[in-house]
Protein backbone atom coordinates (compact mmCIF):
# COMPACT_ATOMS: atom_id res chain seq x y z
CA UNK A 1 0.00 0.00 0.00
CA UNK A 2 3.34 2.39 0.33
CA UNK A 3 2.87 2.56 -3.72
CA UNK A 4 -0.37 4.89 -3.81
CA UNK A 5 1.21 7.83 -2.51
CA UNK A 6 4.73 9.71 -2.23
CA UNK A 7 5.87 10.07 1.39
CA UNK A 8 7.77 12.73 3.00
CA UNK A 9 11.20 11.88 2.59
CA UNK A 10 11.96 11.56 6.51
CA UNK A 11 8.95 9.27 6.61
CA UNK A 12 9.66 6.88 3.60
CA UNK A 13 13.09 6.64 4.71
CA UNK A 14 11.45 5.41 8.17
CA UNK A 15 8.80 2.86 5.84
CA UNK A 16 12.03 1.90 4.21
CA UNK A 17 13.34 0.36 7.25
CA UNK A 18 10.06 -1.82 8.17
CA UNK A 19 9.03 -4.96 7.71
CA UNK A 20 6.03 -4.54 5.96
CA UNK A 21 4.87 -8.38 5.28
CA UNK A 22 1.58 -9.30 6.56
CA UNK A 23 -1.76 -9.28 5.28
CA UNK A 24 -1.68 -6.03 4.48
CA UNK A 25 -3.34 -2.89 6.26
CA UNK A 26 -6.87 -2.90 4.45
CA UNK A 27 -7.33 -6.21 6.04
CA UNK A 28 -6.15 -5.09 9.37
CA UNK A 29 -7.99 -2.39 9.64
CA UNK A 30 -10.98 -4.40 8.95
CA UNK A 31 -10.31 -6.39 11.78
CA UNK A 32 -10.25 -3.90 14.33
CA UNK A 33 -13.70 -2.29 13.35
CA UNK A 34 -14.79 -6.21 12.79
CA UNK A 35 -13.83 -6.87 16.40
CA UNK A 36 -15.43 -3.98 17.92
CA UNK A 37 -19.36 -5.25 16.05
CA UNK A 38 -18.38 -8.83 17.08
CA UNK A 39 -17.21 -7.46 20.99
CA UNK A 40 -21.05 -5.43 20.77
CA UNK A 41 -22.72 -7.83 19.18
CA UNK A 42 -21.05 -10.20 22.58
CA UNK A 43 -20.49 -13.29 20.07
CA UNK A 44 -17.58 -14.96 21.50
CA UNK A 45 -17.36 -17.45 18.57
CA UNK A 46 -17.22 -14.86 15.57
CA UNK A 47 -14.26 -13.35 17.92
CA UNK A 48 -12.72 -16.61 18.66
CA UNK A 49 -12.33 -16.78 14.68
CA UNK A 50 -10.43 -13.89 14.36
CA UNK A 51 -7.60 -15.79 16.34
CA UNK A 52 -5.30 -17.84 15.11
CA UNK A 53 -5.57 -21.79 16.89
CA UNK A 54 -2.84 -21.09 19.22
CA UNK A 55 -3.47 -16.88 19.73
CA UNK A 56 -2.69 -15.22 22.99
CA UNK A 57 -4.34 -13.03 24.60
CA UNK A 58 -3.32 -10.81 27.80
CA UNK A 59 -6.34 -8.49 28.55
CA UNK A 60 -5.29 -6.40 30.59
CA UNK A 61 -1.55 -6.90 29.19
CA UNK A 62 -0.23 -7.18 32.78
CA UNK A 63 -2.77 -9.93 33.10
CA UNK A 64 -2.33 -13.86 32.72
CA UNK A 65 -2.14 -15.06 28.91
CA UNK A 66 -5.04 -16.83 27.82
CA UNK A 67 -4.30 -18.90 25.09
CA UNK A 68 -6.01 -21.22 22.40
CA UNK A 69 -9.26 -21.01 20.84
CA UNK A 70 -11.16 -22.95 23.38
CA UNK A 71 -9.84 -20.52 26.49
CA UNK A 72 -10.27 -17.39 24.23
CA UNK A 73 -13.92 -18.58 23.74
CA UNK A 74 -14.41 -19.15 27.44
CA UNK A 75 -13.15 -15.53 28.10
CA UNK A 76 -14.68 -13.69 26.28
CA UNK A 77 -18.19 -15.46 27.39
CA UNK A 78 -17.12 -15.34 30.80
CA UNK A 79 -16.93 -11.39 30.22
CA UNK A 80 -20.00 -11.14 29.04
CA UNK A 81 -21.98 -12.95 30.56
CA UNK A 82 -20.78 -10.49 33.57
CA UNK A 83 -20.94 -7.75 31.61
CA UNK A 84 -23.83 -7.39 29.91
CA UNK A 85 -24.57 -5.55 26.63
CA UNK A 86 -21.27 -3.38 25.72
CA UNK A 87 -21.38 -1.17 22.91
CA UNK A 88 -17.58 -0.78 21.77
CA UNK A 89 -16.54 1.35 18.92
CA UNK A 90 -12.77 2.26 17.34
CA UNK A 91 -11.85 5.70 18.50
CA UNK A 92 -9.59 6.70 15.79
CA UNK A 93 -7.68 5.52 13.29
CA UNK A 94 -6.25 2.07 13.23
CA UNK A 95 -2.32 2.64 13.15
CA UNK A 96 -0.57 -0.17 11.24
CA UNK A 97 3.19 -1.15 10.85
CA UNK A 98 3.16 -4.44 8.71
CA UNK A 99 1.84 -7.04 10.79
CA UNK A 100 0.87 -5.08 13.98
CA UNK A 101 -2.23 -3.19 14.11
CA UNK A 102 -3.17 -1.20 17.18
CA UNK A 103 -6.12 1.03 17.54
CA UNK A 104 -7.94 2.27 20.90
CA UNK A 105 -11.52 2.11 21.25
CA UNK A 106 -13.96 3.32 23.90
CA UNK A 107 -16.43 0.94 25.43
CA UNK A 108 -19.79 1.98 26.89
CA UNK A 109 -21.40 -0.31 29.71
CA UNK A 110 -23.32 -0.81 32.60
CA UNK A 111 -26.74 0.76 31.49
CA UNK A 112 -29.04 -1.75 33.18
CA UNK A 113 -27.67 -0.50 36.38
CA UNK A 114 -24.11 1.52 37.06
CA UNK A 115 -23.07 3.12 33.50
CA UNK A 116 -19.55 3.48 32.45
CA UNK A 117 -17.37 4.47 30.04
CA UNK A 118 -13.89 2.10 29.43
CA UNK A 119 -11.24 3.48 27.47
CA UNK A 120 -8.91 0.81 26.02
CA UNK A 121 -6.31 0.39 23.45
CA UNK A 122 -5.49 -3.07 21.76
CA UNK A 123 -2.28 -4.11 20.30
CA UNK A 124 -2.66 -7.31 17.91
CA UNK A 125 -0.16 -8.90 15.78
CA UNK A 126 -1.41 -10.61 12.40
CA UNK A 127 -0.13 -13.86 10.79
CA UNK A 128 0.45 -14.25 6.96
CA UNK A 129 -3.49 -15.68 6.69
CA UNK A 130 -5.12 -12.34 8.60
CA UNK A 131 -5.35 -14.02 11.80
CA UNK A 132 -4.70 -12.22 14.91
CA UNK A 133 -1.64 -14.40 16.69
CA UNK A 134 -1.88 -12.38 19.80
CA UNK A 135 -3.70 -9.21 21.19
CA UNK A 136 -2.44 -7.13 24.14
CA UNK A 137 -5.28 -4.63 25.74
CA UNK A 138 -4.13 -1.41 27.43
CA UNK A 139 -6.49 -0.30 30.24
CA UNK A 140 -6.64 0.23 33.46
CA UNK A 141 -8.47 1.84 37.26
CA UNK A 142 -7.75 5.88 35.70
CA UNK A 143 -9.36 4.75 31.79
CA UNK A 144 -12.53 3.91 33.39
CA UNK A 145 -15.00 6.29 34.37
CA UNK A 146 -18.99 6.05 35.98
CA UNK A 147 -21.01 8.50 33.82
CA UNK B 1 -5.27 5.06 42.40
CA UNK B 2 -7.65 2.41 42.61
CA UNK B 3 -8.74 3.21 45.57
CA UNK B 4 -10.10 6.18 44.51
CA UNK B 5 -13.35 5.30 43.08
CA UNK B 6 -15.63 2.09 42.89
CA UNK B 7 -15.45 0.28 39.64
CA UNK B 8 -18.00 -1.86 38.07
CA UNK B 9 -17.42 -5.70 39.02
CA UNK B 10 -16.57 -7.03 35.80
CA UNK B 11 -14.05 -4.57 35.53
CA UNK B 12 -12.86 -4.40 39.13
CA UNK B 13 -12.43 -8.00 38.80
CA UNK B 14 -10.24 -7.49 36.00
CA UNK B 15 -8.22 -5.09 37.47
CA UNK B 16 -7.56 -7.86 40.59
CA UNK B 17 -5.81 -9.63 38.10
CA UNK B 18 -3.58 -7.15 37.07
CA UNK B 19 0.08 -6.22 38.10
CA UNK B 20 -0.06 -2.27 39.28
CA UNK B 21 3.25 -2.53 40.35
CA UNK B 22 5.26 0.44 38.69
CA UNK B 23 5.52 4.33 38.67
CA UNK B 24 1.80 5.58 39.26
CA UNK B 25 -0.88 6.05 36.54
CA UNK B 26 -0.49 10.20 37.28
CA UNK B 27 3.60 9.94 36.26
CA UNK B 28 2.98 8.31 33.28
CA UNK B 29 0.37 9.93 31.83
CA UNK B 30 2.45 12.64 31.98
CA UNK B 31 5.01 11.48 30.69
CA UNK B 32 3.32 11.15 27.74
CA UNK B 33 2.21 14.81 27.37
CA UNK B 34 5.84 15.79 28.72
CA UNK B 35 6.90 13.56 24.99
CA UNK B 36 5.00 14.89 23.14
CA UNK B 37 6.00 18.78 24.33
CA UNK B 38 9.81 17.45 24.20
CA UNK B 39 9.26 15.98 20.66
CA UNK B 40 7.39 19.54 19.82
CA UNK B 41 10.92 21.30 20.70
CA UNK B 42 12.57 19.36 19.02
CA UNK B 43 14.75 18.35 22.06
CA UNK B 44 16.39 15.29 21.71
CA UNK B 45 18.16 15.33 24.59
CA UNK B 46 14.99 16.07 27.12
CA UNK B 47 13.42 13.57 25.90
CA UNK B 48 16.73 11.21 26.39
CA UNK B 49 16.40 11.83 29.48
CA UNK B 50 12.99 10.43 29.97
CA UNK B 51 14.31 6.92 29.30
CA UNK B 52 16.27 4.32 30.95
CA UNK B 53 20.38 4.75 30.61
CA UNK B 54 19.55 1.03 28.54
CA UNK B 55 16.32 1.41 27.12
CA UNK B 56 14.99 0.40 24.03
CA UNK B 57 13.19 2.18 20.96
CA UNK B 58 11.51 0.62 18.23
CA UNK B 59 10.15 3.46 15.83
CA UNK B 60 8.00 1.68 14.08
CA UNK B 61 8.22 -0.97 16.22
CA UNK B 62 9.15 -3.43 13.23
CA UNK B 63 12.33 -1.62 12.47
CA UNK B 64 15.85 -2.85 13.88
CA UNK B 65 15.57 -1.34 17.97
CA UNK B 66 17.54 1.96 19.20
CA UNK B 67 19.37 1.02 22.65
CA UNK B 68 20.60 3.38 25.27
CA UNK B 69 21.12 6.82 25.48
CA UNK B 70 23.62 7.88 23.34
CA UNK B 71 21.57 5.74 20.29
CA UNK B 72 18.32 7.10 21.21
CA UNK B 73 19.60 10.89 21.37
CA UNK B 74 21.21 10.32 17.94
CA UNK B 75 17.94 8.62 16.47
CA UNK B 76 15.96 11.81 17.46
CA UNK B 77 18.39 14.42 16.60
CA UNK B 78 18.33 12.92 13.01
CA UNK B 79 14.76 12.60 12.97
CA UNK B 80 14.63 16.32 14.13
CA UNK B 81 17.27 17.37 11.42
CA UNK B 82 15.37 15.65 8.61
CA UNK B 83 12.03 16.67 9.50
CA UNK B 84 12.04 20.14 10.43
CA UNK B 85 9.33 21.36 12.77
CA UNK B 86 6.46 19.04 14.00
CA UNK B 87 3.89 19.55 15.93
CA UNK B 88 3.08 16.15 18.15
CA UNK B 89 0.01 16.20 20.15
CA UNK B 90 -1.48 13.64 22.75
CA UNK B 91 -4.84 12.58 20.65
CA UNK B 92 -6.58 10.99 23.64
CA UNK B 93 -6.86 9.44 26.78
CA UNK B 94 -3.53 7.78 28.13
CA UNK B 95 -4.30 4.34 28.59
CA UNK B 96 -2.22 2.69 31.62
CA UNK B 97 -2.18 -0.75 32.54
CA UNK B 98 0.53 -1.07 36.07
CA UNK B 99 3.85 0.24 34.46
CA UNK B 100 2.45 0.14 30.98
CA UNK B 101 1.56 3.51 28.95
CA UNK B 102 -0.04 3.52 25.71
CA UNK B 103 -1.92 6.46 23.94
CA UNK B 104 -2.80 7.95 20.25
CA UNK B 105 -0.48 11.03 18.71
CA UNK B 106 -1.11 13.21 16.03
CA UNK B 107 2.08 14.73 14.33
CA UNK B 108 1.67 17.78 11.87
CA UNK B 109 5.03 18.51 10.07
CA UNK B 110 6.29 19.55 6.73
CA UNK B 111 4.42 22.76 7.39
CA UNK B 112 7.46 24.64 4.54
CA UNK B 113 6.78 22.84 2.06
CA UNK B 114 4.85 19.53 2.00
CA UNK B 115 2.30 19.47 5.36
CA UNK B 116 1.40 16.63 6.23
CA UNK B 117 -0.33 14.58 9.26
CA UNK B 118 1.32 11.62 10.59
CA UNK B 119 -1.01 9.29 13.11
CA UNK B 120 1.07 7.50 15.51
CA UNK B 121 0.79 5.17 18.55
CA UNK B 122 3.13 4.81 21.35
CA UNK B 123 3.31 1.52 23.78
CA UNK B 124 5.87 2.45 26.76
CA UNK B 125 6.90 0.54 29.77
CA UNK B 126 8.28 2.11 32.34
CA UNK B 127 10.60 0.77 35.44
CA UNK B 128 10.13 1.60 38.75
CA UNK B 129 12.07 5.01 38.57
CA UNK B 130 9.64 6.33 36.04
CA UNK B 131 11.76 6.18 33.19
CA UNK B 132 11.27 4.15 30.10
CA UNK B 133 12.58 1.40 29.62
CA UNK B 134 10.89 0.70 26.32
CA UNK B 135 8.88 2.67 23.91
CA UNK B 136 7.25 0.54 20.43
CA UNK B 137 5.93 3.32 17.78
CA UNK B 138 2.98 1.65 15.57
CA UNK B 139 2.51 3.61 12.51
CA UNK B 140 3.07 3.03 8.84
CA UNK B 141 2.28 4.54 5.36
CA UNK B 142 -1.71 4.12 5.86
CA UNK B 143 -0.87 6.58 8.85
CA UNK B 144 0.61 9.55 7.06
CA UNK B 145 -2.06 11.92 5.43
CA UNK B 146 -0.93 14.71 2.82
CA UNK B 147 -2.43 17.65 3.95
Amino acid sequence: MSDTQSLPDVTQSMVDAQDLSGPGADHISAVFHRYAELFTAADAEGITQLYAADAIVRDPVTAPAVQGHAAIRAWYQGAFDAAGHMDMKVEGEVRIAGRHGAATFVVMAGADSAPFQSNTLDVMVFNDDGLITSMDAYWGPTNIHML
